[in-house]
Order: C-alpha cells, then sequence, then structure tokens
C-alpha cells in the first residue's frame, strides 16, 4: 500500500470517528472548500450545508459508522475510493437502533500536501 | 478544454446514443472489463451483468437519455466526471413515458490510449 493510499485510508478512518463522536468541527478539515455531495432525490450540496445538516444530528442521535474500504487508486494530487458503509443511527430519545447500508465514491485531492474529500457520491439507503 | 477532457465528454455522449439506439454491442467497449457500476439498493456489479440487463431490456423499452455534464477533471491516465442525467423509459406496449432523473460520478480511465469508463455511482432514482 502506497503512503498517499494509506493517507486516504486514514482520512476516511478519521471521518468515521468524528461523525461518531458527533465532533462536526473535526469534520470540516476533512473536506475541500468547494466540495460536492451528490445523494438520491436531493440536489447536490456542498460544505456548509453538509456540516449545519450534521450540527443539528448530533443533537438528537448517535451514530454508528463503519467504513468497509474495497478500493484505493491515486493518480497524482486526485484520488478516489469507493467503500462500503454501514451506519446505525440510534435516537437519544430511547428509539430503537436504524441500520443503514450503501455504498460510496468520493473523489480525494491533495491540497498543499493534505488529502481532503472533494466529490462523494452516496448511495446509503 | 483539454483534449483529454473533450474525449470523455465524447464517451459520455457516445453512451447515451448507445443507450437511445439500444446499441448494446456499442456500449461494450466504452467500459473497462473490470467496470464496477454502484446503484442504490443492490450489490455492485459488472460488465456482464450491466450488458444482459441492457440486452433484456432492449425488446420492451425505448430509452431517450440527456446527460448535462457538471465537471471533468483528468490526472494523468485517471479522470472524473460528474454529470446530471435525465432519463425517460419508453414502454414499448402504449404505456405513458416514465422520467428519471438524478446525478452520476464516473471514474474514467486512459487504456491504451483510450478512455473508458471504469467506475460508477448512478443515483438516478
Amino acid at each position: 500500500m502506497s503512503n498517499e493510499e494509506l493517507a486516504i485510508r486514514n482520512l476516511i478512518e478519521a471521518w468515521c470517528r468524528a461523525t461518531e463522536a458527533g465532533d462536526v468541527d473535526a469534520l470540516a478539515p476533512l473536506m475541500a472548500d468547494d466540495i460536492v455531495f451528490l445523494t438520491p432525490g436531493r440536489e447536490p450540496f456542498g460544505k456548509r450545508e453538509f456540516l449545519e445538516g450534521s450540527r443539528q444530528s448530533v443533537g438528537n442521535v448517535k451514530v454508528r459508522v463503519h467504513a468497509d474500504v474495497k478500493e484505493v487508486r491515486v493518480a497524482g494530487d486526485f484520488g478516489y475510493c469507493y467503500l462500503k458503509l454501514e451506519v446505525t443511527v440510534i435516537p437519544l430519545d430511547g428509539g430503537a437502533p436504524i441500520p443503514h447500508t450503501g455504498y460510496t465514491i468520493g473523489i480525494y485531492r491533495r491540497e498543499g500536501g493534505r488529502w481532503v474529500l472533494a466529490r462523494d457520491a452516496n448511495l446509503v439507503g
């Protein structure tokens, strides 16, 4: 595994741990300022909308996330990864945990020596 | 627009026209042999399954496809594109046309001077 591939895998792991911790401030530097999120049934949205949505959900739910990375490839300052995501949403009001599963493809970019997520298609239903 | 970006845009256009024509043999060389298709609610599948599914649908429906390319980027022998897809499925038995719309992200690879689609996440619902 190359250092670049390892760096992208570490970024994905950091993203999952920050999501589980509800640490939205830790998520922000993991993504490009011009990131584009693609999700089913919705127009593309960006960093501000993602972070606002994450902040709103922190008070209502806990989240468990496991990312099973299937492939990482790097060419120059670009990389991509696809992975299987298992997300369990646990309502803080005592409701039953809700499992979600699905795949994502992410496009990564190296900015000043640091990798960030730049484009993301999320098929988790 | 670079020659590489143009080549990827031409590939997307060829894909749409082959789909509309029901010309499955013309689709096959536009994708890598190890292509991975990611779609909601389904495990990833490959070239053979995609082509078989396309052949089965040719006799039952006509398809109109419009791809609105939002971004193409190339680094070395890799590229990616995201686009908005408008697909209208027209049943050949006279049923009403069914519109579908959504985004896709594609990862492209240059193989021996020719670009092919290698990974595809399709959010069209």
